[in-house]
């Protein structure tokens, strides 16, 4: 009902003519670092209570910042969640389900959406990304098409982290006539130009942050900036010297991952330092979050949290997260509502001046206010999780306390995911009505995603067409009896 | 041979770069009041022949005007058959061929093709739009976006007729925390704002009809009412008053149907009044008809048609109409040619003067002049029906006199329509040539159908998939051999 | 990695701003006639080694031009080569994959799709196309609609050539009351109005080039002729006079083919005989080739490559071809380096000074300037063929020497094209790493095709679907161990 009083609301608005003024509290437009991990664990930092890993520079921004325990991202696994995070869409709604085609392909995500990037840059930021792309290789889709003024970094989907070993492998396979070389070992770039690293990636990615703040604080642009670490991701390869700051961790995996991970805490110290040497620090919001989940038996530990990357349950979607901008962002809080990395579109966007793009349908909202009332900015709405397996879809929605999970073949299962963070005792027995309600809520939603643009693999597409997927007759299948009405 | 004459008439003047201008007769735009009812059968009404339901208002206006015993709507239910109408295309042009979700949803008639309601409103027309709307209910679907400038009623595909009940159900749900509830139950709307209506639907819509026909005769435009009863469409609820005018029906659902028809008849004899009151009577025309045939076992009847709502035999598609407009429509007589509820877009446009979209495809015809003359205005043209069921497509094509029908697993039948009415003698075995030409000109016919943008229920969106839907393959199979001509 | 580095410099062009400049280096915007044959032999004109089939027109440009050993079109059958040869694109990425539906339809090339000789046009050029067009019966998609300002043919598919016997047989089936008459028999037409052809097909088609050559000369535009001749396509019906050219031949399919050929080939001779006569011949170029290879078993020859139209062999798509113009074209060589029907579309437009459409994506190049050099135009890069069979897809990929084949249920094969032209000595086993990399580089190129908007009959639309096609899975498979990365 009160969902419903805000749609006729809105839609009132709309039939009226009334056009939305973002409104962004600072007078200022503060530069905005987003630094993305990859595959990072929802207990893998110190502020989020990690009992091995260390990270001392994410740590002191918590101190001095908001945490934020229920930060949601739209999709379990990397280049989806991306597309969302760039683009403000759920990537259900513009054909950008599955990870880009393994072995390379001129697709991308549609270059009728516009990136925040772009929107930054048009309202006067000067803009920069460096690391992970995994958005699209063909010239069209590239970062420096998207908005980003500087590029540093690769446009795969990952990359192996010591150059004199990808290096090596790269040119053996371009020795043996290869053309098709996996993109993890291919070279890195420079704004389309091919430069040979020599870094540990993740330091060489910090190197070209900490470049991209110096050459900014010289100009009098603010600056919007997206690091991309693809750190701690797979192959797992950390520098001896960060691994040898966990001596007490045994497990070689758990051990190897932690490097990586204090490789990336480090690389955030050096660009806080450049930070305040340039005097930006004061004027610079920086929000740090993971793509998904940590991947299990790869290192990563998303406890409390059930499952991890790829999952619909909380350990797939729910990552560490935090906030800090001196002044702006409450110290030494922690934010207990959920926030979508579908937000940070329209917050960015407002806190810059920004104007949306005319007809741009965003699945997030500016929460800056909320974040300043400490209000839920997502009270009785709804919060989709889906990812399509071969041959079924598993899809999750969240409204205030509760979330309904269907998983598998199995049963819808309902959880207070306030009290149950680990998602441990199913209500769905005693809830049948307000259960029905959100799944009949969530097929609401899918009626206007689109077929996906592409598939990871061949096999993926063709599965998808022979078991006539997304099959929501069967994902959305309850106990209500439908209701003919033709 | 005829048709490919056309053709290439109609070619060479396109080739030629000859623009079409729309001739209309009447030299003063007529108010345009076009009033659908829902699911009202062939023999449902007195000027139609029906012996037991009284339509003394429609039948009067029969009387001073012209019937047409040969209407055939685009589609056999609701959804399509409205797209049809207020687009002039088939539904399956636009992704149009199913009813919208059951549970709700974004998507709606696509928002490239344009309204009848918005060339008319282009033209100078103040326009309306009353009742049942079914096409959509997203912001960008909404009457008011699509041409209509004021709208009073509901977005689903039918509703509750008692306020007292449907409101109590409705905030039932609502205190038990339900958002999704059910079409038939929410509060009916004027220009996106909820209202509380408190009469008998129907009484209700007629009553909001009369306040445009009043408030329209004051300003010096033109008026185009579109009044889109809900009425007789389930659920079976009529007054007590109407079902009383029926002592002698003793069905109890034909005896509440036949008062809610009684209903739909006594609203158009108030704005008949309120026309008259205003003077505006004389240059108004009225068009009635349904959108599609009587549902059986739910009160009506098509006889003498075979079979009834969602059937491609007559029964399905060809429904009761009139045309009643002083001096300019022939008084007291029938139209006994194929007239189609996609000509009445052209139709109207050519009658207010306005211009047609550029590169508008439209799939009936002005048939204004064929009316003044008495003549066939689909002579050796083609007329279609298609619906898609699980797992196959119904279809059936009419040319002239024959109708060709291929009903489920059946092999093609052929009727001959105007002999035959009730499509009891096929004529198949003795004119294969004939049946064959014709299933072939409406397998031609289909190629430029493009895929549904939306199904009822998801299930019917699986199957669709999973069967390699529209299985055109079956449908269109005779004894023709095909020839390979690659 | 070549290719990759291709790549990187283009994007690299691409993101730095230069605009493509079209350098064509003779000074006089010359006359382009393209005579296109349809299913004609690799090994079916003199000049190509036939035994038996005399074509001395063809040969007498071919001994004052160069001839092509390695001409390749984009699809082994005739609708998709002819999309691909208008518009520069493979036929895949526009959604035209399958010859147009053999009992007509309304779809058609798609009109985003700016062909060749619109941008002749646009450039200034009088240009005209003769014979059979294939590419949409829908006026949208007449060829007057798609820069052709004289078209003088049919649009269907082929013809039959006789027009005493076609007219017959149409005439029989219009008084029998058919409309949906076999393509091969209606009338032909000349811009939209249909005409009474008396002669022989195939001469009337040449008389038309000759009158428009002629017409040509006199106005002061340089023009672009596409003669697409349907000889010698099925139904094999040859000239008396032309059959008797060929008294050795004993097979009488051979027969009746080496007299269409023929006929062609004299048509040619008049065409020629007409740009002299009209001081046109020097500024000329003359471009000969086929839609695909020749039908095996209706009297073509194409040794001595493997297989015949259809086939992702050799013989399906590899033709015969020749250049000619005087001074500019090298006379009396053979040009032993692939070229492709897609390059014409730039080379065209580069001589003759057009410019191509924003945001045009080719697939060809222009080859002009390799031409004059003797170089290579492809050197390293990928030639593509891909036919879509029931329920599985043939494919091929050449890259310099080598050509990958995956044909029907067969593993991949390997063949060292230039020394083994009749691919009989299958590679595979010694070269699995080049393979394999040809065949991920082909999976990576397949990515942006696009579902067929349209299929030949309803059959294989039915078969599309249903069995999940087009089963990239099956055709990629190799023996590379795909690499996950999500």
């Amino acid at each position: 009902m009160i969902f419903k009083k805000h749609c006729r609301v809105l839609l009132a608005l709309i039939l009226s003519g009334v056009s939305c003024v973002v409104a962004a509290t600072p007078t200022q437009k503060p530069n905005i670092l987003l630094v993305l991990a990859d595959d990072l664990g929802y207990n893998d930092v110190g502020f989020n209570g990690s009992k091995d890993i260390i990270t001392p520079n994410l740590d002191a921004l918590a101190a001095q910042g908001t945490t934020f325990s229920e930060a949601y991202v739209a999709h379990p696994f990397c280049g989806p969640s991306r597309a969302a995070l760039l683009t403000g869409r759920y990537p259900h709604k513009i054909g950008s389900q599955f990870n880009l085609p393994i072995r390379g392909s001129f697709v991308g995500v549609p270059t009728s959406e516009t990136f925040i990037a772009q929107v930054m840059q048009d309202a006067g930021y000067f803009t920069g990304a460096m690391g992970k792309w995994h958005l699209g290789d063909a010239p069209q889709y590239h970062p420096n098409k998207r908005g980003f003024e500087e590029f540093y970094g690769f446009l795969g989907g990952g990359h192996n982290y010591f150059p004199a070993q990808f290096e090596k492998a790269y040119n053996e396979r371009v020795k043996q006539g290869v053309t098709n070389i996996f993109e993890y070992l291919t070279p890195l770039e420079h704004n389309g130009k091919e430069v040979r690293e020599t870094e540990y990636i993740t330091d060489a990615l910090s190197r070209e942050a900490v470049n991209f703040v110096t050459k900014a604080a010289k100009n009098d642009k603010p600056f919007f900036l997206y690091l991309a670490y693809n750190a701690p991701h797979v192959p797992l390869e950390a520098k001896q010297e960060d691994m040898a700051m966990f001596p007490n961790i045994k497990d070689k995996k758990r051990k190897t991952y932690a490097g990586m991970v204090y490789a990336v805490d480090r690389g955030v110290g050096r660009i806080v330092e450049t930070l305040k040497a340039n005097n930006q620090f004061d004027n610079t919001l920086i929000v740090f979050m993971s793509d998904n989940g940590g991947k299990l038996g790869q290192g990563a530990s998303n406890y409390p949290l059930k499952e991890g990357k790829g999952s619909v349950y909380e350990g797939g979607f729910r990552t560490p997260m935090l906030m800090h901008w001196p002044q702006q962002v409450a110290a030494g809080k922690q934010f207990e509502h959920p926030v979508l990395a579908l937000d940070l579109y329209p917050t960015f966007a407002a806190l810059g001046g920004a104007s949306l793009p005319a007809n741009n349908k965003l699945d997030g909202k500016n929460i800056w206010q909320d974040l300043q009332a400490n209000q839920n900015p997502h009270q009785d709405e709804l919060i989709y999780v889906l990812r399509h397996r071969d041959g079924f879809s598993d899809a999750a929605v969240r409204r205030n306390e509760f979330k309904a999970v269907k998983y598998g073949k199995q049963d819808w299962q309902l959880f207070n995911i306030e009290k149950d963070i680990s998602e441990q005792h199913d209500l769905s027995a005693s809830n049948s009505l307000m259960l029905n309600d959100m799944v009949a809520e969530m097929e609401k939603w899918t009626w206007d995603n689109v077929q996906p643009l592409w598939f990871h693999i061949s096999e993926e597409g063709a599965n998808w067409r022979l078991k006539g997927m997304p099959r929501f007759d069967q994902t959305f299948k309850t106990s209500i009896s439908s209701t003919e009405s033709d």
